[in-house]
């Protein structure tokens, strides 16, 4: 099996709350609508879709049930402490919950994180010593 | 924000275990060994990264405790149903759990899924439709 992640789906608990909160609070575009899932258009690497959350766990033979951390993190890599700052910042304003405020990490870099409307995280982060791959913006 | 996830960090129980099912198990290989963390090369798509469980819960800001259906599931999507079949008795194979057998779905495509040694899902899918991506493989 190669490492390739050809999507990343999260099971939402309102799928146009959601929406609403990628599209209108992130700024994200919606490249597919099938209503019970939707797609953003990617700006690089693996694509992000919703499904319900029911739905999803039905999908790959799991029970729905489930609390607490998930285990998971996404993370953005940005180009500089200014652009962390903003990306937070847009978060909390479209409802997200900061789990972590910004500040600079004991290994150099800098960053924060959120949590989405159903709990998803995101790190967002700036590292000074460079990446083997594109930041995100 | 851009809709772009640079990586997805799994927090897992059993560094050494958890590298071996994905380096010997399923073909994987490490591309940088932190210790603390170990990121995978990219076929494609997002980077996939390691961190002990309570590591990671700690670094974002919330508690390691939870339990269940994370909620969220990984794709892979290959060329050919045989593929699809290959890929699941491979991770079976390596110590993966088989939560839905390959079969024809509903839509047309043709799937199954898997669960990883922390209970991670993958969905390894095929869809004679084609995409607006390229494949895993």
């Amino acid at each position: 099996m190669k490492a390739h992640v050809s999507s990343i789906l999260l099971g939402v608990e309102d799928m146009e709350r959601s929406k609403r909160f990628y599209t209108e609070g992130l700024g994200w575009k919606v490249e597919r609508d099938y209503r019970i899932s939707v797609f953003f258009k990617s700006d690089g690497g693996s694509l992000v879709g919703f499904y319900g959350r029911d739905g999803l766990a039905a999908d790959v033979g799991t029970s729905p049930e489930g609390s607490g951390f998930t285990g998971m993190v996404l993370t953005h890599v940005v180009r500089s402490e200014a652009r962390v700052d903003e990306v937070l910042a847009e978060a909390e304003k479209a409802g997200a919950t900061i789990l972590k405020p910004a500040a600079t990490q004991p290994w150099g870099g800098y960053g924060g994180s959120f949590a989405d409307l159903d709990g998803y995280i995101w790190n967002i982060g700036y590292s000074p010593r460079g990446k083997n791959q594109p930041y995100a913006e």
